[in-house]
């Protein structure tokens, strides 16, 4: 792509990338001889971005986790030599994180943009609360301040998700000609439900992600929701196609829905530990059709429901009792905190129920394995006949795009809430989260489909999902940022 | 108001009225001697609409509730002798109304239109849910099929509410000239949470209200929450000024904001019944301060938290212990179903707890009465120092509307998600009411106020109510169906 000749700036195309996000790419432990050592990150938004930077002259700024990666902070910059990525790490006190990722961004942010809360009894907001913000605004001082210090190169700034979405704004006051891009990974919740948050946090929130020229989301919707809420602010107008004014500065909102990377899953895939998993797993199946599902242990992602509509679907289709195994792999997920306790709890006690109402001798409908293992969920990705991704909202959902990458011929059940519906719907059997009839009706059509059928839109699946790479997810998202900047038409 | 010399056809301010609304504004019970006798309808809607109907030749439809009225609906028309209305009631088999009153309106429609459900878990719709919609559907077409047979007099439609939401398109289908007001008591969804709904569901419902010519809501929020829907569906055009097209047909979409009226909420104040319940409740309150809510025993109006900011600011401000009183005044609500059951029990459990904690020999600090008894609720309006109106999500709310009306002397607290908060925030002091800290501080606030300051408010809330009223409220909505109707300029 040629930088615009008319700009008097040098394109983002051409710029060096800061990255910032609560979790890095990388964390580093002591070995036993106390020499440090880096592992690959976990959770979504490090598998989507790591395909990304793969160019040199990329920083990326996260929070420190681990004592190691304290260490790497106070020593100064570490370079990954695999990727030639820079990580630098910001050092939050314990009780700071602990109310800016646990208490705001997992128990609030997260239950607000995803519609989670039981309104009658939840959220209650009380005198912890404002000190739990301010723990949140604090650690997210403490990001902007670290992207400040890399000013010198004159970045491209790009922040991600809800736990940093005042960051674009204070980071703006520091270096007002920063050119910044946030991008959330999670919904967006609507203007009204957003109302839920006392007043002056939806206010700040909403003001520090407008601190970016780009505001990017997974999908039409979310920018829709995110673009209603900061009409009502004073100072600020929306403008046509997504731009906002914000005082005299123009940005805009856009979907840019994630992609996968194709080559590293394949490469995960091609492991000969990820092999030996698929041929245990394809063992343990034996003749029976295999029904899937890889999620965090979380309530947005619809477990429950999940094993109801299986269950709907086995007692409304008795010939099938026998002829289908229910794999379940759960990574843990935030169980220090109460509400996802209980939920896991929930759920582990509907599989209790379901196994034992209906297993026989030989068969034993749902195996449930909780664990933190990315090569057992891409082993087990190889064998499906059916995926189940049926969450109750989600920002775009990335084992919808994962797994038709390594599995051709089995179907995708997909609900319409998660990002992924919009590119997918067309090659998905796809339902209405909160509908397990509708569900049951789909793994029934799912299971009988006919293999040509099932292969053919398992092609158009991962046909779909190839042609979204990251790097283009990272072009449209830099375009966006010289488009921005260009003076209008 | 003259008519517009240009139109070819009636003014909608001088034509016969139909008003329909699943409970009538009375409701007959026969006496000892067999005769049927008339009693007032409970609940908002008929309080709201009450005042309107004010001309002859109007006739309500709505759902037979007794064996009187059953007889009456089977008798032909019945005239109320004192209003001049005539009553028509649609015989509605128990079973069906089960489904649609119960099942549909009460458990989803009114969750989906409060942001109630505890999306985790419910709602949950299954193989039960479709017979609900189809008692749904059958009830709304029993309603459209009498209102049609009351078009020789071509009548305006007034429908009233979510129950009957699908009768607009019915109504329009068997008379396809009928002028149709829809308008929606409670809020509306916003677009990404109407989607819980199963698709058909929300299609035939968005559907059914546009069959209207004019589709009005309490506020702006749930005005733009339609529009945001409708925009969706195939066939529709949103327009500019709350306009849209179906297909060739332009209707409307406004804010008409409710009225009461302040004469006949006067006269029950002044009835000798009345004047008793407030000298024995001025006897109990001794020299106490009052705070007083009035609702129904319902999730949306957030009694919990209520009680828990009420604890909150007992505790923050030991000084107002023993010299405040909280009298709660709720009538009955939808006591069959398990969610309201539930939610009761909890609000009851927590006045328990906090009396037991708090209470001294000559003190208690919550005191909870549970009746239908709106004489009784009319006396306690006289007496309170602050008024607490603190929904979760309200259409409008006439609790808030209703007191300072009574009470000029009083304070009102009054939920930044309350309709009437567009009113009557100038006058009120507001809170979001998920936060129990700014509610507590608000309670405290009422009661520290200077007597100059609280009297000036009530006066000013006082006024506000008056200046609309239900005349008013009925003629806006009749001049937006005459404007719809308009040729555009």
């Amino acid at each position: 792509m040629q930088p615009d000749a008319t700009q008097a700036f040098p394109s983002a195309m051409e710029s060096t990338i800061v990255v910032a996000s609560n979790r890095g790419p990388v964390s580093f432990d002591r070995d036993r001889s106390g020499e440090l050592i880096s592992q690959r990150g976990a959770g979504g938004l490090v598998t989507a971005l790591s395909g990304v930077f793969f160019r040199d002259d990329t920083t990326w700024v996260a929070a420190a986790m681990t004592e190691g990666d304290r260490a790497v902070a106070v020593e100064g910059y570490e370079i990954d030599p695999d990727s030639h990525q820079r990580v630098r790490f910001v050092v939050i006190p314990p009780e700071r994180y602990e109310a800016y990722y646990n208490q705001m961004a997992n128990r609030i942010l997260w239950f607000v943009h995803h519609y989670l809360w039981d309104t009658a009894r939840t959220p209650t907001f009380d005198e912890h609360t404002e000190a739990t913000w301010q723990g949140f605004v604090e650690a997210n001082r403490a990001f902007a301040l670290a992207l400040a210090e890399e000013g010198d190169r004159d970045p491209v700034y790009l922040i991600q998700d809800y736990h940093l979405s005042l960051v674009p704004a204070m980071l703006r006051e520091l270096r007002p000609d920063a050119r910044i891009v946030h991008f959330t990974h999670t919904p967006f919740a609507g203007a009204t439900y957003l109302r839920i948050l006392p007043a002056h946090m939806r206010d700040a929130i909403l003001r520090g992600m407008a601190g970016a020229d780009v505001v990017g989301f997974q999908a039409r919707t979310w920018v829709e929701s995110f673009l209603l809420s900061v009409r009502d602010l004073p100072g600020f107008r929306v403008l046509r196609g997504g731009r906002f004014a914000v005082g005299d500065r123009i940005a805009t909102a856009r979907a840019f829905p994630v992609a996968v990377s194709a080559h590293s899953i394949r490469e995960t895939a091609a492991k000969p530990e990820t092999k030996r998993v698929r041929r245990e797993l394809k063992a343990w199946k034996g003749a029976a059709r295999l029904l899937l599902r890889v999620d965090r242990l979380e309530p947005s992602k619809n477990i429950l429901r999940g094993f109801l509509a299986y269950e709907l679907f086995l007692r409304s289709n008795p010939s099938w009792q026998g002829r289908v195994k229910f794999l379940a792999l759960f990574s843990p997920s935030r169980e220090a905190l109460p509400e996802y306790q209980a939920y896991g709890d929930d759920c582990l006690a509907e599989v209790e129920r379901i196994n034992k109402e209906l297993a026989t001798e030989a068969w034993q409908p749902i195996e449930v394995r909780i664990q933190e293992d990315y090569g057992y969920a891409v082993g087990a990705y190889g064998l499906y006949d059916a995926l189940l991704v049926n969450p109750v909202y989600d920002g775009m959902n990335l084992v919808a795009m994962e797994g038709p990458l390594v599995n051709r011929h089995g179907a995708l059940i997909l609900s319409r809430n998660a990002g992924a519906y919009g590119r997918l719907r067309k090659h998905a059997l796809t339902v209405n989260p909160f509908d397990i009839r509708e569900t049951a009706d789909a793994i029934r059509d799912a299971l009988d489909m006919p293999e040509e059928d099932r292969k053919r839109r398992g092609r158009g699946l991962s046909r779909t999902v190839q042609a979204h790479t990251p790097p283009l997810w990272l072009a449209s998202q830099l375009e966006a940022l010289d488009q921005v900047r260009l003076p209008p038409d």
